[in-house]
Parts: structure tokens; C-alpha cells; sequence
């Protein structure tokens, strides 16, 4: 056996450590690591500009691991790039409360620029950095690169059989990335066996449609093809797919199928790895050599491109110091402490997606890094930054993005972009086609980025459309997704006061639920809607009593039904309460004294009213109250027909309200009571 | 000007009826009726075998219309066609009630092969119908061709945005599906729009990457072009996309602009239309010669097929009845009465997942038409069908289906095999990925299918795949879909007993949310599962006395919890019972009576115990009780001690049990009790 090159030595100990996390997890996946090892080094050793010093380092290079499967090889490669990754955290991989979890977390581990593990949306946050460093690299270079960075994702099969890689690639070659550089680790299996099963795409032909850039590496353990494809790459003025075939599990017994994929390869199967790849050391060994090797070709290399760029930061400090001002204003503070400036509404009425335009303009008018988009709806959703224009390879600059029919890779983009930094971002689709979009929302959640998603035509009202356009259990389904603060304003003035809390979010993402219909400016928003809003639920209409009879408690453009509901029983001789409650999220943050002025515990009589599923709003009208809501597909009719049609009536409020009060009878004979 | 052609004066007047339809309306899309009615012209009156005195023909072709929003143009056809839509059918479009809704819907309009308007979805179950017919063939043809049609589809430029049309053409392509064609209506336009600010893909080179047979109609107003692509196309061995070039909103003013693509007219543009038209009659009519070409050229030649079929199957009822036989029991009768028919659970334990992989053998032993697959997750699903194999090109009689990774491809590939009939559908994935198919989910409870999920990992006990494999909102936000249901057994008889119901369900979809890790047989369910589930919830095991001090309920794994912890309260004096409620949904639909049976209304000390989000849970604790879930993300790490982290212990239950006893106290006190 002729003696093994250096790199070939790092390779190796990349697999063997990445194996015996594994082994010593007792889960995981080894066939990546194995596989994707000699493609991984090759990048990181010879192109990858991180520093290990400062991973935050605004002009680094991103690296996705869209096969987040395969975090022990990248958990690996932190390591001996001397990032805050110790031997003991590699020995405690998939263990509770380690720094080294099963699938990569972006924000628990240093180094990892995304959590992935969902496959296909490692791809699309990839496309959205890539369009983010565009985007600011067009605003900030006038006299220095201050920002000047690839952006590398490293994709599995069944990254490129998921349909969010259809709808990122194809955005990406439109917006003609060139900066992109995307490493296909492709060796014909995936989980239940060979990809032919199911997937016969010519890959390459695929992205060529795109307008990507394609090669192929034939030899995916021959550092100098794989280096070569990089290199040229890096020159082209497109996207890059680079097709390096590989074998799943190299070395193992099982290697090249899918039996080493996701399983330890056990005591045996190690040994013959250990034999295969020529290994003596111990467990968990970096070999000297290769700490060395790493150390130069990673860690100094990369210091190295960091000092430079900061040596160019001192000079632009000199010579334009204005050009730094604004490179650091937008990239750092720009966002922070954004409020909407707009005078409340005195009266009148305005659909919801209106107010919401008026709010962007206004945002965008005090900073320069706001952008966002639609997929496809930005004249319906009226997302639109008027004073922008539409952000094209010619114009990098622009602040409105066309996101294509393209819900979900909207949403993977949006959190590339967040992930990216530099950029605050939002996107827009109608309600109902949220649900196309919502795994990304729940990694944004996930990863504590602060999107906001514009939600516009947001009920039954929809009218014509019919049920396939009309949303229904959407807006409590996206209450559930933890972490995430939807606010559904009720008119102008809560419009204005939740996108007031969506744009000050710093860890979360937010979503605004609004209305293609008018409201009308509610008695006492005015006054009321911002600290209201804020808290997630008020009062918006008190009783005239000490004590409230009942409680009506409605959100969006029900809110306005409840207050006259709330008149019609007066006349009856209940004096009732109105809360709007445009977040429950927020409310349910409240204080218990704040949440109990605002529902006392002893008030039973509750009729909850909203557009959408009746689920969840039993937290607030107990057993003993009634909600009124949609269990059921809406149909395609005038707005009025329909909401008569549903019981969004009067009527049948003061009924419901009037049927609690008979249980409410029976209550009182409880035993017990 | 040169006299027009009957088949041209038969495309105006479809275009001019689509568009008379949205005027009177108020509301609709004229671009795509339009640009479109002589492609679909050129399909209905040259290739398309349908037989208007039995919409639901076996061996009709299926034309679906992805695009739905051109809908106008389909009732048009339908008209022209005989079907029972009236010319008063097309005047109330869009109107509540109405036989021509906004986008098509099946089963209220005849004709109507499946529900469209959610982009890219008409494409999948295109796909899955041309795959259920390659099956069925496989199995009835053996003398005759019972089964032996071609599905046909018409693609907008936003159906092929959407990642979901990446995934079935994909899938078809390694399927060849040569009896699939889609007209791909290429006119450059979407809502926002010219395409090229977002999409500039190479849209036939994509689909040549995928396997399939390309073709390009360069002029959509040429019927002999269209009519030669589609003949051509029905030779082919794979599947067939035709890029027809068309103009949207053909005539129109602003036509070629996305001014034309989604609202009327106006009495200007229709003016102008009919002008360019050269279209005098009146608005609403069908000229005669129309008529007749329309009664010549679909309605005969399609009876003429249906005809010559029937023909066909009375031959065969003569020489080979056992042919027909199976053919009968194959499409019509074969899962009606199925019966899981395995013995219930004495003792031990079991993972859900392994139970549903008997069931699944069990059931299809006793059905020929029962298949389905998985998301590349068959092995951790446990859904294969031992006894069969993968369907392939080769062996298309397979009941394994490789779905890859596309989970939301799969899910329209199962709404179009139900639609098509003759078989009987499941799917799986992980429950946490449910979010990627769920869009799909809602088009089959819309459309009333029903098909079954299996999803398997239900819970934060997927342990060390962290959390962006770890459910928490999925189980309830699934339970949110209208017409739904979803079951989640707590031990193998529960399991036994909810594919039981999944089996027997007709008229809609129906989830099982099965476990990873072993559940114990629980004491009793041998007896009461199988009506226990049938109920949805059911008292699994009653307090000692008469009245239940409290109440713990739970679904799933949490069942055995909540029993460990009865028994502990029961040791400090609380004599509770504890309800296992597998299905909400089906409990909600019991009698007040029963439900009052097992949730007596005068008890509110009451604990829901459920690795999920809280909210929901609330409808049966109410505003006293106290729910135990999972209101933000896993970790990766172990099953117990995520479990343990999470507070699913019985301490936590009897603490938060007794806490209840405090408030309790308290609201003996509340005014008015």
C-alpha cells in the first residue's frame, strides 16, 4: 500500500472520527460521513474562509449541510478547524443538552450556519444567504469588498428528490447566483435502498434547465477533481451544481447501499473500516499530522483572509469613513428598534393588507436593509415597496423579490437571508397557501429568526374563490407551531400595532393574519390598540357594570361583530365585556393578574367568535362557553352569503350567549358547586 | 378576413362563453380560457373519451385541469360536452350553491375529475391516476382492455413553479407513465407578472431530465400542431409533456400582461374582445354549428367508445366470466366490509408502527387493491406489504410504492389513485414531515377520499434525531384539518382497533399516529378498544366509587401514564378514572350523553396528558384543568430523559392534579356557584 498523502490522512480521520461518534452515540449516520469526507476536507482545507477566532465574522464563507444527517462529519471538521467543539463534545454526540446534537443547530453549536436535517431547506437557506451577501455586497463595496463571500451547501439525493429544491434551484438560476456553489454528494442511495427505486433524474441536466453552472467529479476521493470543479466554480457567473459521485459508508462493510445509511456499523463493522482505511490510532484520535495540516490549511488560512479584511476595514475607516458608517449602520444596527411611525386612524376603514402596505412603505422609508416579497401575490398580498424595485441580477439592489409560485422555497429563502445577516426580511402569500410554506416557518421558529410572514386574504371572506382558496384551520394550526407569534388585528390601528411587535421581534418570527376586506377603525383602538395589541388580548369594550355578565371575545375582522353583538344584548339586559385578541400567544405571556382583569376566572358565560377552526379557543371559553367557528370547508359564494351561511351573525351569537346561560342554570345545581 | 373554421368558431365560443361567465360573475379568470380553448378544444373533440351519460365510466379518459383557476373554461367544455351543466349552471358562477364554483371541485360538479386551484396538485394526482391505471390494466387486460385510458392534465406556468410538480414528474418519470400527458399552457404570464422575474427555467430540458417525452406547439392557436403533439405523445413510452406557446387572455386588451389573468374584462375589453373575435351572438350562446360539432365531435365519439367497451365486457361476462368477475370485485367491491382481522392483544408490547405493519398484511391478504408506500421510509414506517414487491415499469401489479423523498408528491399521487378508483391507497412518513404533505391531506378531505396515513415517530421519543425530527404541533394541527381523522392508539389493541376504522371509512381520509417505541398491552383494552376507538374516547379504566373524584386523559404512549398515575392518587385518597381518547374528532361527534358518560360535566379536577401542543386539549379540561404537553421543541438526547426533561412523569401529573384541588376550592367561591 503506498503511504497515504497527508490529506488523504485528514480525510480519513474526519471518517474514523465521524464513525466513532457514532459508535459511541449508538445512532447516527455514518454513510455520509464516509462518503462525503474527501469533498468536505477538500472545501474546507483549500476554500472554505472561516475564522475560528470570531465565527460570526460577517464576510465569511457560509457552509450549509443541507444532509444534516450527516452532522458528525461536520461536527468533525469544527473540531480540527479549532472551533469551540471539544474531543468530549464529539464523545457526547446525540446526547441530551450536548453541543453536539443529531441533526446540526444553528445558534447552540458555533460554526453551524443552519439547522438542517428537513430535507431540501438547507438548499434554499443556502440560496438565501447567497442572495443576501448579493444584496448587501452591491451596497456596501462602493470602494472596498467589504462583503464578498461564497455561500457553499452540500446536498444528499434526497435533498434534490424534495420539491423545495426544485423551487430554490430554479429561483437561483434566475437570479443567476453566482455565488452559490452547491456540492451534490451523489452515490445512488438513499434510505430504503437504491434512489433508482424512485429517482432516475438526470441531476445535472435538471440544473442545467435552471440556468446552473454543472460538472461532474467522477472520482469522489480525488481531491484534485474535486478542487479543480471548485476552482471553476468560483469563475462562473451562475450558480453551481457540482455532481460528485461517491460511495454511502466508504470502507465499511455495507458500503454502497443503504444498510450502512442511518445504523452504527457496530464492533465488526468497524473493525473491517479500521482495516479498509489503514487505521491504527485510538478513538477519537486527531492524528498529529493532520492538526497540523489542519491548523495551516483551515485555521491560518482562514485567520489569514479575516486579518486582511480587517486590515481593509481600518483603511476604509480612513479613507471613507462614510462608506464604513453605513456598511456597520446596515449591517448591524439598522433594524434595531424600528417602529412603525404612523399616525393612528381616527376613523374610517381600510382592508388589512392595505394598512400593511402603508406600514411597509413606512418601514422601508426608515431603513434601507427591509426587503421582502410574495410568491406570486405581492399585487394581492400588497407587499410591494413602492419606493424599491424589483431585485434582478441587474439589480441587486432592489428590495422587492419575486419569489415565483413558490411558497415553501419563499420560506427556506426568507431564512437564509435572516441566517445570513444584514437583512430583515418578510414574505407574503394568501392564508390558506400557508400551509405549502409552514415546514420552513417552523425552522425559522426553530432557529430564532425574526421573519415576518404578511398572510393576507384571511378567511371565509376570500368569497369566489371557494374552499380550495379560503383558509379555515390554517390560523390556529399556525398558533401551534411553538415559537412562532401570530397576531390576527382586528382594524387599522391593530394593524399598525402588530406590525409594530412583528418589526421589534428579535427571536422569533411573526406572522400577521390580515384581511383582503375592509375594517372599519373600531371605537377606541385608537387609544387602545397599542398596548392592546402588545399584550395580545384587551378589553376592547368594557360592560357597564362592576362585572361583566358574559364575555364576547373574537379576533380580526370578527372583532367588529362581537361590539355590535355586545350592544344587541344590552338591550336584553346582559351586560357583557368585548375582548379582542389579536395574539393568544401574547395574551398567554401575560401575568395571571392581567389575564384575569382581562377574563375573570368567575365569568363563565364566554362565546368566543372567529373565522377559522374552533380548536384551541376553548383555553379562554371553557366548557361551559361556546365558540363560534368553522369546522368545516367554506364554498365559493359573495362574502355576505357565506358568512350568513357560516352563523358570523348577530343572531346567533346572542343565541350561544343565551344557551350558556341555561347550562349555566344547570351549573349552579353542580354538586359540588 | 378569411371565414372561420368550424373548429375555430367552436374555440371562440368557448373562450367567449369562459369570459361571459366571469363578466356576469364579477369576479375569475379570463387570461387562461382564453389563451387555453384551443388546446383543450383540440384534446376534448379529437382524443378525450368521455361519456356524458356516465360521468364515472371506468375506462373514461381523466382530464384534470391543474390550473383551476381557468375553471370557466372547463364548465364550458362540460357544457358544450352534455354534461348536466346548463347554460343557467354557467350564468351562477362563483355564486353560493352554485354548480360552477370558483375553482372545479369534484364530486359537486359531474365532470370534474378532481379538486384544483391549490397550484401544482392537479399534476400529482394526475400522476397517481395514471398509476393506479397502469395497475388495474396490469391486473384486468388479460383477455380484454377493460383498463386502458390515458390521463391527460393542463399545467399553468405556476403549477410548474410549485416543488410539488418536480416531485410526481420525477416520480413518473421512473415510473414511465406513457399514458400520462400534460399540456403544458406556456404563455410567459403569471398574477404578479411576466415569469421571467422569478422564473426562467428551460421547462421541457427539466422535464427530459426527469425521463419524459418533450414536444413544443409553437403557436396555441394551430389545432393541427396541438392535435399531432398529442398523437404523437400517445405513442410514447414515457410520459409526455407538450409546451404549447400560448398568449394569455388571447384577444382581450391586455392581452400577453397578468393584467388580463385574474380579473374581468369589462364591458370595454369585452367589447373589444368580441371584436377581435369577430364574435356577434349573444352573450350565454352556443352557436348551433357549435353545438353539433361539439354533439359530433365529443359526445358520439366518446358514447361510441363507451359503447364498443361495453360491448367488449359482455363478451367477456360470455367467455370469460371469472375475468369479469375479478375485474368487478377489483374496482367496485373489493375493500368495501373490510375487516382488520387479527386477534386482539393478551399481553406484552409492541411498537405502534409494528402493530400496523401485521394490520397492514392482514388487510391486504384479504385485498388485492390495497398498496401503498412510503416516503423513502418503508423500513422505520413498517408499511411494506411482505407479500407483494415494488412497483416498478416492470412489475406495475407492485403494491410497494417508492415514493422518494416527497412527501407532499405522495400525498397527490394517493388523492389521484382514490380518485381514479379501483384501489384502495395508504401513505407514510414521519409524523413530523406530515408538515411537508399536508397541503395534499387537505385536497383529500375536501375531495372526500379515503385514504389512509401512517405516520410513525409521534412524539419528542424519537429521541437522539433532535428536534428537527421530533413532532410537537403536527398531532394537533392535523386534528384541525376539517373532515379528518385522526387516531392515535395507545396500545397494539388500540392500533388493531383504529386501522379498523381507517379501513372502513368512506368519505374521508383518516391519519394514524403510530410510535417508534413498544407500547404495553394496557389491561382492558382486549375488551374495550374496539368500541373505545370506534368512539373516540373511552373510560379505559374507571375510578373505585361511584363519581370519579377527577379525570386524567391522555392518547398514545401517555395512556400508560396516566394509569400508573391513577393508581398513585388513588394511594392519596383521589379516586380517579382515566379516559384514553385516540380520536377527538370521533369522540366530538358521540351523543352529549355518551361524551357526558365519560367527561361527567360537574367533575373539572381533570389532567390531559400528551407529548403535543397543550392547546385543543383545553375543549375537555377547560378553564380549571391543567393540560401536560409540549408547548416548544425537543432536544436530541434519550427517550427518558427527553420524556423526563419534558415533565411527563407521574409527579408532574399528581402535582399538577393537585393543584386543580387548590383552584377547585377556589371556585366554590365564585359568585353565582
Amino acid at each position: 500500500m503506498t503511504k497515504m498523502t497527508k490529506d488523504q490522512l485528514a480525510v480519513n480521520n474526519l471518517r474514523m472520527l465521524s464513525v466513532e461518534m457514532i459508535e459511541k452515540a449508538g445512532s447516527g449516520h455514518p454513510g455520509l460521513p464516509l462518503g462525503a469526507a474527501p469533498m468536505l476536507w477538500c472545501l474546507w482545507s483549500r476554500h472554505l474562509r472561516i475564522d475560528q477566532r470570531n465565527p460570526q465574522w460577517v464576510n465569511r464563507d457560509r457552509f450549509v449541510l443541507s444532509a444534516g444527517h450527516g452532522s458528525a462529519l461536520l461536527y468533525s471538521l469544527l473540531h480540527v478547524s479549532q472551533f469551540d467543539l471539544t474531543i468530549n463534545d464529539l464523545k457526547h454526540f446525540r446526547r441530551f443538552g450536548s453541543q453536539t446534537p443529531g441533526h446540526p443547530e444553528f445558534g447552540n453549536v458555533p460554526g453551524v450556519e443552519a439547522t438542517t436535517g428537513p430535507l431540501g431547506q438547507g438548499l434554499g437557506m443556502g440560496v438565501g444567504m447567497a442572495l443576501a451577501e448579493r444584496f448587501l455586497a452591491a451596497k456596501c463595496n462602493r470602494h472596498k469588498s467589504l462583503i464578498n463571500h461564497f455561500t457553499y451547501v452540500l446536498v444528499g439525493d434526497g435533498d434534490l428528490m424534495e420539491g423545495v429544491s426544485h423551487e430554490v434551484a430554479s429561483f437561483a438560476g434566475n437570479q443567476q447566483l453566482a455565488k452559490l456553489i452547491v456540492l451534490y454528494d451523489s452515490n445512488d442511495v438513499s434510505l430504503d435502498g437504491p434512489t433508482s427505486r424512485s429517482f432516475s433524474t438526470n441531476v445535472r441536466q435538471r440544473f442545467a434547465s435552471y440556468g446552473w453552472d454543472t460538472q461532474l467529479v467522477e472520482d469522489g476521493n480525488d481531491l484534485e477533481q474535486i478542487d479543480q470543479a471548485i476552482q471553476q466554480a468560483k469563475q462562473s457567473n451562475q450558480p453551481s451544481l457540482i455532481e460528485v459521485r461517491t460511495v454511502i459508508g466508504f470502507g465499511a462493510p455495507h458500503a454502497g447501499t443503504n444498510l450502512v445509511h442511518g445504523t452504527p456499523l457496530g464492533k465488526k463493522g468497524m473493525s473491517v473500516l479500521r482495516q479498509n482505511l489503514n487505521w491504527q490510532a485510538e478513538p477519537f484520535t486527531v492524528l498529529p499530522e493532520v492538526a497540523q495540516l489542519a491548523q495551516q490549511k483551515i485555521v491560518q488560512r482562514g485567520m489569514a483572509a479575516a486579518d486582511q479584511w480587517q486590515k481593509e476595514v481600518v483603511k476604509l475607516a480612513k479613507e471613507f469613513p462614510q462608506d464604513l458608517a453605513q456598511f456597520k449602520n446596515l449591517f448591524c444596527e439598522s433594524t434595531n428598534g424600528l417602529q412603525v411611525s404612523l399616525p393612528c386612524y381616527e376613523s374610517g376603514a381600510e382592508a388589512g393588507r392595505d394598512t400593511s402596505h402603508k406600514v411597509i412603505q413606512d418601514l422601508a422609508d426608515q431603513t434601507e436593509n427591509l426587503l421582502g416579497g410574495s410568491a406570486d401575490l405581492s399585487s394581492s398580498n400588497r407587499t410591494e415597496i413602492d419606493n424599491s424595485y424589483l431585485m434582478t441580477p441587474q439589480n441587486p439592489t432592489g428590495r422587492n423579490l419575486a419569489f415565483g409560485v413558490r411558497e415553501f422555497g419563499e420560506g427556506t429563502i426568507l431564512n437564509g437571508m435572516a441566517l445570513h445577516g444584514g437583512v430583515r426580511v418578510f414574505g407574503a402569500t394568501f392564508l390558506v397557501f400557508s400551509d405549502y410554506m409552514r415546514p420552513a416557518i417552523r425552522l425559522a421558529a426553530l432557529q430564532k429568526l425574526p421573519i415576518i410572514y404578511v398572510f393576507t386574504h384571511d378567511s371565509l371572506a376570500v368569497g369566489e374563490d371557494g374552499p380550495t382558496h379560503q383558509p379555515v384551520e390554517q390560523l390556529m394550526s399556525l398558533r401551534q407551531i411553538p415559537d412562532v407569534e401570530v397576531f390576527r388585528p382586528a382594524d387599522p390601528n391593530e394593524v399598525l400595532a402588530a406590525w409594530d411587535q412583528a418589526i421589534s421581534a428579535v427571536d422569533h418570527p411573526t406572522i400577521l393574519i390580515l384581511t383582503r376586506q375592509q375594517l372599519a377603525v373600531l371605537p377606541g383602538t385608537k387609544k387602545l390598540a397599542k398596548k392592546g395589541v402588545e399584550r395580545g388580548g384587551y378589553v376592547i369594550s368594557a360592560q357597564k357594570g362592576l362585572v361583566p355578565d358574559g364575555i364576547l371575545m373574537a379576533s380580526g375582522s370578527e372583532v367588529a361583530l362581537a361590539l355590535a353583538a355586545q350592544k344587541r344584548l344590552l338591550k336584553l339586559n346582559q351586560d357583557v365585556s368585548v375582548v379582542s385578541m389579536p395574539s393568544m400567544e401574547r395574551f398567554c405571556q401575560q401575568s395571571a393578574k392581567y389575564q384575569a382583569q382581562v377574563l375573570p376566572k368567575k365569568i363563565r358565560r364566554r362565546v368566543a367568535i372567529e373565522l377559522g377552526v374552533t380548536q384551541g379557543w376553548e383555553k379562554f371559553t371553557g366548557i361551559d362557553g361556546k365558540v363560534i367557528g368553522i369546522d368545516c370547508y367554506g364554498a365559493s359564494g359573495s362574502m355576505d352569503e357565506l358568512l350568513t351561511a357560516a352563523g358570523f351573525t348577530i343572531e346567533r351569537i346572542i343565541n350561544d350567549y343565551q344557551q350558556i346561560h341555561i347550562n349555566d342554570q344547570q351549573l349552579l345545581s353542580i354538586n359540588g358547586y
